[in-house]
Formats: structure tokens, sequence, C-alpha cells
């Protein structure tokens, strides 16, 4: 898409959407377990050091690429772009930033050929990249779906601490706001941004960062999300369910967020709108909205927001975090001082029950 | 079914099935637009003190009577029998065990001709009847269904404070134990029973008693429970869900349980199993096992094992509760005290994540 | 249940529930590929002859038989009934209609002990046993369950000359009817009778017989039944599908009609509702009801009319077959001198795109 | 998106995707009916001689206008470019083709401003418009969604003679061809192409034209669209239903074919897959492939491929249709010529029931 505001810096690269992640794991015959025969990801390629998985509508060479190593972090957040020279635009957007940027001509994993990747203004590890293999689309292939198929992958979301700060700069990417979360006096929580049109490629939560908050895979359907559930709890490992299934305010789309055996955090997320116009609205929720990081008014859970995947710098090494100074939304919402509501107080009042289970549910 | 146990007392009466329920209700309107509007139910017939509904499947006049009162109670638990002269051994049943029996022949509610009324030696006020009015079975009325559509009445769940004699009890009256939760010193918690071959008619549920704690519809699929959820957020009302959706461990059924404007418990269950064979194996649940109450491990709200509906006598007064003096399912899960499971300790430890989360859900 | 007619005949059996199937396939190793790879059946036991097969909600040893044969046919319809003393009354029911009877006190079939089977009145192979084995009941077991998951037996179908005659011994063995098809001179096309609560544990089909029309397995969710169509495609095994999936007029069902390698018809079945009161409300069909099939009005196919599996005697030999002669479904709705309509005609014509194309689909 | 083929020929408009249809309807009542009350899509704005109509998750204006008028037509196909500019880029674009372009600065319907229509090469209005007036996103109004609700306008298809001519326009025009149906011979049958990054904005269907062959409304799961034609059954209006409910081979969407009351088409389409990739594959189907139109191999009935709605010029008169000399998929698949097939021989013959259904169903 050609919608990117024209300033006097470098034209940004042309991306086309998030395109796949590389996290490193610490047991990688762990995580296939769960990747591979849990979730069900096809395996495009795999050595001792790597599995390459990609989704069933995929055809890129892949969407995941877990490696072995000795701590658990993302090596890359990888987005594809339009064509072979936006990598050249890449490279001079952030070099324009001062960031660090490296290129190899044959890529830094399997199956991409020509690649960018830059440790960007807020500490992530990007990548981009065009050229890359083919495999087959198994969109068809419903002998080998399992009940919880995933299809597609759907988005990132990052922590940051300024998410004003990190906006600014995903716009000067290319990248347009959708939807997102401030309090009355304009603190910004968290903010939903996309390439291609739904409501994000990645999205920016505020706190201690640069961490990687989770990875979302797509389903077809609900009841798709409902089977990984049931399977989890067949497999007694239900406890790798850290929030939901439920539907987000946010977004619309109905999701699930599991941990994966190092806990990195991966979503499960069907169902959220089409965006792709210039002036598609922006949706800005209210912080203490109970209906808008779950729809039902569910409570999140502490360790949602408070959990997060370090990040690597270019070398292989943990980037260190930048402590969040703004309001924390899990303080602003469910921690001690924290208020919010469901309607407006001349709707109704909570229910009695319901007040006291709240205080219970949220009184850490 | 011919299946009740012989013994010297007198036969119990054929119970078909769980069918209706009478609860009193402070605002009627409030009620009205609970039941009818937000969840769909349909108005058989109605005045100025009470509203008659049924669900889509049913062919009998009502499954839920709603009569304005000044407090909010359970009045009659109403249980459909084969014959009319089921009545007859059902008045023999009851006064054999030396409770208040009450008949009358043009019934105690609208659409039903003669009925019994009991002060069962729990407490609970039970009715039988066979004759009732014939209505149209909606069942391919689509053109009527919403998103949520209830279908069935599925079950009633009741708390009381000593479930084995509540079991034996009930398993005198011809009911068969389907699954239960015990632990390892032979305690039960709860136990559930049939006569239609589903799951449950009637569950007891330990606590102090007699207490109704819910009435549930059934739907056909998923989806449509989380329609209800997903329309309850529209109409800012997410409030009225009190747990689930979820997927059950006992009844491996599809739940939601949402609370009426008195707060009257109503679960929302979709797909269990057949267990109409005599010798269909019951399921006992370990007390400690996360998975008993939520397959997916989900905690229970404390208000869901804390709230319950009073009950009344056949002079319609409150009955007195009786406290549960053995171990509480709460306390002894999700209390100071508690301690459970997710898969023997062989099986793999709780992620450290979960672990600290745990500990901030339970600790009350 | 104890609702059988009292007549002077002898006392029928309690019968419980339509339990299994035994057909016998010419191709054992092609049947499993069908009813284990495809349709994701769980093989209980199977040797070099014989495969013994159950649904995930199942507790009983088997639910279909595949025995192989030089013929493909049925060798037993089986009925579980309440106690072993109900297959003494079997025998005597029977034996008072002149009936072949033979009984086995280890079963005619792995997993079941005493049984009786007849060649009943109509010619078809009747089993009745209540001994036999348990096994696990695998409906907790997700990790198993494909997307097409079969849940349950549900129904059998059976092909008989005369439907009235038909129903007036199923009556007398304790089955009620609860759905019929007939036109408007009183000729009964089909009827759907049951012994558990649901629509059917068999209906008659007027034709040519005895022959099986069909064998039914549930699934949960209507999704699941798309799933199998979705894996027949892929497999490229799309011309297994006979007719469907759509919505039943008659049960108010989601149904799938497949064709297994031997041409032995199964179908895939949902949701059809409770039907376990004495006075349930019988819904009689108009033979000329184009949504009487298919609620959507999709014509059905003439192999579905026309074709069944011939069924065995008790010595292994084809039952000869008995011609229908009073008015055929097929040609009374499809044929050349049928009709058929949506609506009452001042509700509306059919729109003109549509009657060209009725034609030309059933001017066969 | 600027991934339009550069040539000597004008820029193409920078097209974001289908946004709305007109069409003339001959009975506005009877439409308002068929597109409100059964199928639910939302009223805009309404007068006596249009209806402005719109999907759960629209902010534009509309996505359907329905006018009054004597005869049934459609008047316009609507598409949103990215900006105002590129309404100049249209007129340029159409001019130099010799095309007959009209330009409204107040729009040609209601809630549209500046707005280019054309007669475009193959016969159709295509009408082009950045100014819309913006409406709410109903996408959270769960209170209002029916069981069939629709989310979004999906995609148009017309019929056109020559549809190798038809696709170098439009790609011409920028969008990109993702599958298309084909023989052996190069014959191309039909071809689906994009702007949005779903399988289409609009296909070219080999035909008389032009003509529209249906406008597509997407939802979000597939019991909706079951539930359409449920709900039709239960208004005893199934004869609008044409063909399906089924899958598709093609774009892999699962799909509904209804017929308005003027017997304009309609399709409810739910699930096809990303293809905003530059390099996305294209999928070419053989035109004697079974399960090309249909996944599961279910006949196409002869209507579809026969009818569509005539369009009109920009004076609102009928354009002529001009004939198509090419093969007819029709003819080529299932009419008396035609031979197709649902595997490759050394697979497997299709069943000997399933010939003798194939030869009646098919020989028209």
């Amino acid at each position: 898409m050609s919608d990117q505001s024209t300033t006097n810096a470098p034209q940004a690269p042309d991306i086309l959407r998030c395109a796949y992640m590389e996290i490193v794991v610490t047991d990688l015959k762990a995580s296939r377990e769960f990747y591979v025969d849990v979730l069900g990801l096809v395996v495009t390629e795999e050595d001792e050091n790597a599995i390459y998985l990609r989704t069933f509508e995929e055809f890129i060479h892949h969407n995941l690429v877990l490696r072995q190593g000795p701590e658990a972090a993302v090596a890359a957040f990888g987005f594809r772009v339009r064509s072979p020279k936006d990598l050249d635009l890449a490279e001079e957007f952030y070099r324009a930033r001062g960031c660090r940027v490296e290129r190899k001509k044959d890529g830094f994993v399997k199956g991409i050929g020509d690649a960018v990747r830059v440790e960007d203004p807020l500490g992530f590890p990007y990548e981009f990249f065009y050229e890359i293999e083919h495999v087959e689309r198994l969109a068809w292939h419903y002998h080998l779906y399992g009940p919880g198929a995933l299809v597609r992958l759907d988005h990132f979301n990052q922590i940051t601490p300024d998410v004003p700060t990190a906006v600014q700069y995903m716009e000067d990417l290319g990248f347009r706001v959708t939807e997102d979360i401030q309090d009355e006096e304009g603190t910004v929580y968290a903010a939903w941004m996309r390439r291609k049109p739904t409501v994000h490629d990645t999205a920016m939560t505020g706190g201690d960062g640069p961490r990687m908050h989770h990875i979302a895979f797509a389903t077809h359907e609900k009841h798709n999300i409902l089977a990984i559930c049931d399977k989890l709890g067949a497999l007694r490992r239900s406890d790798a369910i850290e929030r939901g299934p439920g539907r987000h305010g946010v977004s619309n789309a109905f999701y699930l967020y599991l941990r994966d055996p190092d806990g990195h955090r991966v979503e499960i997320y069907t169902q959220d709108y089409y965006t792709g116009d210039p002036d598609n609205p922006r949706v800005t929720w209210d912080v203490h909205d109970n209906q808008r990081r779950d729809w039902w008014g569910t409570p999140v859970v502490p360790s949602w927001y408070r959990d997060g995947s370090r990040v690597l710098d270019l070398d292989g090494n943990l980037v260190p975090l930048v402590h969040r100074t703004e309001a924390s939304e899990l303080e602003q919402t469910i921690g001690a001082d924290g208020f919010s509501y469901t309607r407006s107080p001349d709707e109704g009042e909570m229910p009695d029950w319901k007040k006291g289970e709240f205080k219970l549910g949220h009184s850490l």
C-alpha cells in the first residue's frame, strides 16, 4: 500500500504484513511437541537446531522459527515487503534513525534470501525480506487439519515503555493505528497497528521493554479455539492456558492465550474486521472499561500484564529493559487503586454478588 | 423407566424428567427483560403476576415460571411423571417419609392439571405432575431463533449439606448417579443424578441448604452460548456473567453461568453424553483435580460456590438453612489451605508463571 | 421404559436402544480405511476377519462390526435390552410370532455374552443382548478427536414394503412413532420410531425389502459434519457423498449421507430433539411437502430412494426381497407424475427460474 | 495498493475494494422483506424509491442500494478508491479506452460525494468514489445480530463472453488474478480477481454478457450460513435457495446462493484466504474437475450457469447482450457431451451407484 505519510525522512519500505517470528527455545523437543503435536503447525523443515513451521493457508516457507538456545528470547520479528527494492528503503530508513542495520544476501534463516535485520529505535530486532521459498499452500488439505487448525499468522504484540513514541515510529514506517486504549488524561496504554487490512500486524503494549508480548495465529472459527482448550485438557496440559478463551473488546476478535514450554505467549485468534480504507475509523477504548480487553468482562489475569519474552540484539545478546514510567494498565484497572466499570452509572449498578467477587478477584 | 431399586419402602413414582422450575422474582419486568429479551425464552402466557416461559423444542406449557413476589426464592422444582397414577405413588412415597404433601387437581400453576407438591426430606419443594397443556413445539420455527436460542430445559442443581444422604433419597426416588466429586477420604462434594438419559436431571451440591444452585437450559451448539456472552457485552450487561464459558470436566458439557436480576443462577449448557444404560459407568472426580469443574483449569469464582437461591415451603415461607459440616469444596481447592493439581507430579510440574498466578488467583 | 401397550401377546423385551450393526463387507481393508481412517471410528479390537468399532462417547464394546464376506449385506441389527431376563422375553416374543430364534450364551460376536438373534416378521436379522464388555468411554479424550468426530450411534433405518404393518410390529415391540410421512389418502411412506428419547432408534422406509437403508452416527455439531465433507474432498473421495449435507424436515436434525466402499449407506447426524414423554406429539409430514426430507428444499437424489443393503438370515443367506406395491415416494414427489410444493399456493408461487430448474432436476 | 503493471496507458486509479452495488428491483417492499427481514442487512436510510443497506462491520454508508424500477437490473458496481485524486485517474483511464464517463460532484446515490460512473469496455456500469458518509460500525452490536448476520460485502461476480479479454482489462485496472478455471486447450471459463487481499473483489464468469452473476456478503462462520437456510425453510421460502450450501473448490470458501424476489443472485460466503502478497500463487482448476466449483462434488444446478441479471447503461437502458462463442462450462461438464472426474483414473473408479446417479443428475 502506498498510504505512508510523506515526510522529509527517508521513505518507508512498503511492508505487506507480519510474516514470521524467530524465537529461541531452551528445549527444542518440548517446543516441537507444543507447536507441532499440540497446536498442529506444519513442519516445513527441521534439523537438530531449528524447526521451521507454517500455518495451513501459508505459501511462504515459514511463519515461525524455533531455534534451540541457552535462554528463551525472540531473535526476530519478520515482515515481508512488497519488492526487493524495499530492502534498500528499509536500510535507509533505519540508518537515518541511527539504528544498527545488517543485510544478508542469503538470509538470516533458511528459506529466505536477501534480508535486512535492524535493532529498531525501540530495541526490537526487526527483519525485512521479500525473497522467500514458496511451499505448498495446504488450505485444501483437510485430511491434515486437526479440530484446532491454525490457518494464518495474524499478528505480533510488543511491550514497550512509551506507547506514543512507539506509535509515531510505526506510523513513520507506514503502519496505521486502528484501535487504542487511553485514559481520560490521554495516557496511552496500548495501540494496535496494521499494514494488511486487519486490526493489526503488530500492537504496542505499555510496559517494561523491549519485550515480546505474544505472537498470534488465526483459526477459521471459534470452535477451533475451543478445541485447542479441550485438547490441552485431555493432555492434562490445561495450565498452558493463561487467559481466555474470550471475546476481545479491542478488535472484536475471539481469543485464547497460551504459554509455550518456555513461557513465550501465543494467542489463538479469529474474526476481526476489515480495516483497509484510509479513513477507517480508529476505536479508542477507556482503560477503565471492563469490556475493553474482554467483551464479557472477564478480568485479565495479572501474569498477562506482567510477563513477556526478552528480545535479542543482532549479536544474540538480551536487550536491556527500559522501565515504563507512565501509569500501568494493571494498576489502573485491577490494582489496589484501580477502578473500572461495565456501564455508565445511570445505566445501572453492578449486582451485589459481583461487587464482592470483583474485590476478591482484583485485590491482589 | 422401571429401573428403581426394589425396597420395602413405597414404590417411587416413575419420573420422566425435570420439567420446570417456579421462581419468585422481585421485579417481574426486569426478569422478563432478562429471560425474554436477553435469553430469548418463549412466552407461553403471562399476566401481571407471572410469566410462563418455554424453550424452542418444548411441547409442554412451560419450563420456567417467573412469579412476582417480595423475596427472591424458588417455589417449586417440577418433575414430570409417566402417568397419572404416578401421582398416587408420589403421595405415598413422601407420606411414608413423613413429608408434608399437597395435591391439587387443578394444579399449582397455569397449564398444569392434577399435581402433587411436597416438602421433601431435604427441605426442597418438589412438584410432580403428568397433566399439562400441550403447546406448539417451535423446533422448526427458525425465523424466531436468536443466535443463542435455548432449546431445552436440561437440569436443576440443588445445594444441600449432606450429599450422601441426599443421594440415597434420590436413588430411592429412582434416580441414578452418573458422576460425583469426592476426596481421598470419601467425602462427597457433589453428585449428578438422572432420570432421562443425560448426565443429570438434578445434581446435589454440598453446602448450606436447602438452596437452589442453578437451573440449566440447553443450546444446540457451543457458539450459541458464546453468542449469549457477546449479546450481554453489547447490552453492557456482561456483569451478569458469573463463570465461564468453559468446558466442564464433570458431564463433559460446554457451559456458561449467568445470574438473573435477582441473583438466581442460570446455566446455559450443551453436549453432555448418553447415560441411559443401567450399567452406565459412574465417573468419580477427585476434588483436588483442577479440571473436574473446568476442563481447561479455569478457577471457579468463589461466588459460584457461595451463593444460592433460598427455597420456599408449601406455605410460601423461606425454608431455614442447615449448615454443611463436612469439608467445603471451595476451601479444599481454592481456599487458604487448599491444594489442587492439573496432572500427576511425574507428568510434569506446573509452569513457574502459573504458580504465582495460581496463588494470586486463589489466595482469597 | 415400561410404556409398552399391554396385549395378550407376550410381553416385549425392554429395549434400551439401538446399539450396534454387523455388516458384511467385501474388502475389509478398504472398509477399514473408510470407517477408521476417514470417519475416525475407534477400533476396539480387530483381526483378519472382523473389525469392532465404537464411537467416542460409547462405553460398550462396539457400535459397528465389519466382517469380511463374499457379498455386501447386513448380518444383524443389534439392540441392547435393560436386563438379562429381557432375552427370555425376546425369545418368547418372537417364538409367539413364529419367527426363527437363536440364542447363544457366548454371543454371536466378540465382546457380547448371552444374546438372541431372530429372523423377524419383516425378514430382518435382529439381535438382542444385555451382557457386553465395557470399554473406555473416550468422551474426554479430545487429543484423539478429529474435526468430524463421531460420538454416538444414533439410529438404524430399514426398508420394508408395508410400513403400517412394520409399525404395528414395532409398536408391539415397545417402540413409539415420533414422526411419519403420509399422503392425503393415508398411504404411509416412512415412519420413525424410538426407544431412547430421541427421534428414533430405527425408521421404516417404504420400498422393496427387507433391506438396510442406513446406519447413523452422531456428531456434536454441524461443523463436524461439514468437516467430513471437506476431508472427503481433500482425499478426492467426494463421490462417497450421496446426499447432503442438509437439514432434515423430519427429525429437524442436520445430516449427511455417505456410501461406504460396498455401497452401504452411512448417515452422519446431529441435533434432533427430546421425545421421551409418553404423549410426545407425533409429527406427520405430507409426502408432497418439498421440505419434509430436506428443510431447505434440496431434492433427494434418486439413488437414496432406490438403493439399500440386502440383509442375511441366520444361516448367512440373503433374505429374498418382497416388492412394495403401494405408491413410491420417489414417484410421488420427483417422478414423472409427481408434484410437490414448498408452501400453500396462497402464500406465493414458486419463482420462475426455479420452475424450470425443478422440472430439469426432477424429470428423470 | 501500488502493484499495478506500468504501461503506456493511463495509470489506473488505486482501487481499495468492491464497496457497493446498486440494483433495480421491481417490488421494493418485497425486496426489503428479503434483504432486511430475512437476510438482516442494516438499513442506513430509505425512502419510497430506494433503500440503503449495509453489513454489520461496515462503516461506510451502504453496501447495497435497492432502487424501485420497471425492470430488474444492475445500475452500478461501486468500487471505493484510495483518495479523491483517483477519480481523476479513473476518468482518464476510461476516456483513454473510449468509454463513456460521467462524473457527479454530489454522487449518483445518497451518502456518496464526488463519483465517476463509466460504461466500461465490457459493457458494465462501474462506479468509483472516495467520499462517502461514515456511519456506525455495528460490529460490537451483538444484540442486533441474527443467527445469520452478514458482516461484510465480499465480492461481485460478472458474466462476460470473453474471459481473457476481461482479465486483461481488469489487470490494467490494477486487479490480480488469484484463481481461474481452464481446460486443457487453454480456454478460460472464469477468473477471480482481487484488490483487497481476499480471493476476489470481482470475478469474471464466461457467458452471454454483460450480466451480473451475483453479489456476495460474508458471514463470520459456516453455521451462520446454515442458519439462513434454516430460516428460509421456516418461512417456507426454501425455493429462494438456488445452490448450496457447500464448500467451493475455487476460493476454498463456504457458500450459499440465493435468488432475491427479482431473481438477482446473492451469495453468502465465508472463509477464503489471504492473497495480498504480489507473488501469491495463482490456482488454476481444470474445468473437468468435479470439485472445482463444489469441493464435495455436488453438481452445479443449470440455472446457476444460465441465469444472470441484466445491467444498465448510464442512461438507465439495458445493455444489449453479446453471445459467448467459446465453450460453455455447463456443457463441458454437465451437458450431453460433458465429462468430468473426481480423481485420476489410477486412484480409483467412481462407485457404481454414483455412475447412474451422475448421468441422471447431469443428462439434462
